[in-house]
């Protein structure tokens, strides 16, 4: 019956985290600036949600994740104390978020489902992140659905129910899928299906949350690899 | 200076009058069912612009492509005296422009071209519409933009600037592609760079229209191979 599945990309599809840190550490390295990168990841990451919550509580206009991210950013180079970063440095940081790397099974995954299902993002990122990530990481989409087509981000209804729009598809006929317990919550209260698997180590160590399928989705897997059999594709 | 490539879909990139006569005579050859498929065709087409400009001027409200070919196919039904064809027959055949069949250049010179640039449609056709027709014909898109996304048609500015905005590239670093020069003559309007070619047997055999470029286009090639080509890819 589900003929589209609709990703969460944000530590679903790519190793946010990870990638950044990595990326982060080598700047610095090559640049001569001492930080710590984890910890300003992990307090960039800690400024997702509230910066959106902003937005989509209308505190502040629409903005981009993008234009968010480097808002961020300027505040934690401020408290952090990091100095030696110009224009063009703070451009290339926020920029880090545009090549995110997959977990390794997001690639082959994709390209099975792919044969069998439309597969499309549904991430709060900007429709040109979305695309420069899924370029840079092999990432097969036949859509690209991001917070500003919508000019809301996730839980928003206007997000999961305009991607169900857009394709013309009714929500039954879409599976959202996440490893985030939160963001198939959202999804299913508009009526969409969901699909689960766990990231466990997507956030720092020690992660507690989402580790588990919190309800009973309509398939809970091991990984996007482990979706597509139980999918049948 | 160009980092991505937005194309027109029917006609540019598709066949869409080859394969709607095709798909249009082996329908009614297996419902029994006669008529001119190819004056259907063609006056199927000759309705999508006014359909389209009722919309651009405010004559009507908002609609998809495919609500506009359903409706105009609903009319010619009955103006080429047609019977026979259920609810059920009247969306699959509006579902053919799903499934156009791509010239044969497209699939290998987009394939080429997306290993070097973005590469996305910029149609009047829905979301739905072209991912259906990506998937069927293997357009490898890296974005999909549609009418819908900007409930706007070609040529409003909305559309061209809009697809430029989400790209979060200037227009001079968007190369609209179309084998229309009315289409290309809007983009420039707009800062956008301009690549053409022709496809002489788009229309009804005697084309006059869009035979050659009409202006100093900056690209002017014979098809998206050699487009490829000439844009080092």
């Amino acid at each position: 019956m589900v003929k589209a599945l609709i990703f969460d990309v944000f530590g679903t599809v790519v190793d946010w985290r990870g990638s950044l840190i990595e990326d982060l550490t080598n700047f610095g390295a090559a640049r001569g600036i001492a930080a710590d990168w984890p910890a300003l990841v992990d307090a960039w990451r800690g400024a997702y949600v509230p910066s959106m919550d902003r937005v989509r509580h209308g505190a502040r206009a629409w903005a981009t994740l993008d234009v968010l991210h480097r808002e961020s950013l300027e505040r934690l180079i401020g408290e952090f104390g990091i100095t030696g970063l110009d224009e063009a440095a703070r451009q290339e940081i926020t920029r880090f978020w545009h090549r995110l790397r997959p977990w390794p099974d997001a690639v082959p995954g994709l390209a099975r489902l792919k044969r069998r299902f439309v597969i499309a993002t549904l991430s709060n990122g900007n429709v040109a992140l979305l695309v420069n990530l899924a370029k840079h990481a092999g990432l097969p989409w036949d859509m690209v659905f991001g917070g500003d087509l919508f000019r809301h981000y996730k839980p928003d209804p206007e997000t999961y129910l305009g991607a169900c729009r857009l394709l013309d598809l009714p929500p039954a006929e879409v599976m959202m899928v996440a490893a985030h317990n939160g963001d198939l919550a959202a999804a299913r209260e508009h009526g969409l299906a969901t699909g689960f698997f766990p990231r466990p180590n997507e956030h720092a160590p020690g992660q507690a949350r989402d580790q588990h399928a919190e309800q009973d989705w309509d398939v809970v897997a091991r990984d996007i690899e482990d979706l597509a059999t139980r999918l049948g594709a």
